[in-house]
């Protein structure tokens, strides 16, 4: 069999997959990039059978647990993604918030469906600080997020704030990397 | 009316309230540590009025768009708090993918219920490395995440791989700091 027989016997129609996504929403612009051999296509419910986890492991620890349990993965994780936990300190008092988190949680294809918290957005009111609010609305969140069961939380921080995150269990890993839509490069001098 | 006599009319009972999560989820090691005048809980449905994107404005730029559309947001948020986007490129002959990415939608309250997109777990075939195949799928999760309305785009990435972030377009912005769970420590050292 031919190089070009194998492709027109094995290759399937993206329109007849079951997929995570709509196709529209890859760019055109790639897809014209790619050499006509290859293809750019949201993942489908059958990509098991086609190596993701063989090219997943590249990459990192995968822990396979079989087809089965990846295609129930997969419908999970298309209904419902992930989970946001926003949290609150409140003064009872006054009955205003004066400190605020949030982890949200993402199941990741590898370690097994290994869950990440992000930590994001954490704020003390200016009466507030200085009372280790921050401290605990980090460990909350953090707990939030090792009770949940995910194998690591992780934030973003810039220099000055980093011991205080090193104070909160926290150790520097990598480095982020952000890039803002053209609609919003101004947001970059915020930081935001 | 005395502050003791404040706090009996004005603090709602926690039970009451249209959280966005069990209560159970908070650290009551957490919770033992606050001074007794403030308390910990889920977000709630009412939080608008709490002064929540007041406490939020302390740290970064919020677009309050009033509490109609803050409460909507919340019940989004608990319904559908994200979006997952995988995807892969197929070798069409031997229909195999060679290369996958994944970028997830998370929507914060900031910025006017802003969106941030998370690009994770790019990797590609070993027989297809040094094809730009890496540089594409960054292109395609970006353009997903760009055209999903997010205002940044986000990744975490080694020193090592900084260069070929920064030729897709990403800068550094913060560092990334993580933690393992207690259970997962040895992880620390693979980088998972």
């Amino acid at each position: 069999m031919s190089m070009i027989d194998t492709m027109s016997t094995t290759h399937v129609d993206p329109a007849s997959l079951d997929l995570m996504f709509p196709q529209e929403l890859i760019s055109l612009e790639v897809s014209a990039q790619l050499p006509s051999d290859l293809q750019i296509r949201p993942l489908a419910s059958t990509d098991y059978k086609r190596g993701y986890l063989d090219v997943l492991s590249v990459l990192t620890v995968v822990n396979d647990l079989g087809e089965e349990v990846w295609v129930n993965q997969f419908h999970a994780m298309r209904a419902t993604p992930s989970a946001h936990f926003s949290i609150v300190v409140l003064d009872k008092a006054s009955d205003k918030i004066v400190g605020i988190g949030t982890v949200f949680i993402h199941c990741k294809f590898l370690l097994g469906f290994g869950s990440v918290g992000h930590i994001e957005d954490i704020a003390v009111a200016k009466s507030h600080q200085r009372k280790k609010l921050g401290f605990l609305i980090v460990q909350a969140l953090t707990h939030i997020s090792e009770s949940s069961g995910c194998y690591k939380t992780r934030l973003g921080c810039i220099d000055t704030t980093m011991p205080f995150y090193q104070k909160c269990g926290y150790a520097k890993m990598a480095n982020e990397m952000v890039k803002y839509s053209p609609e919003h490069v101004n947001h970059a001098s915020m930081k935001l």
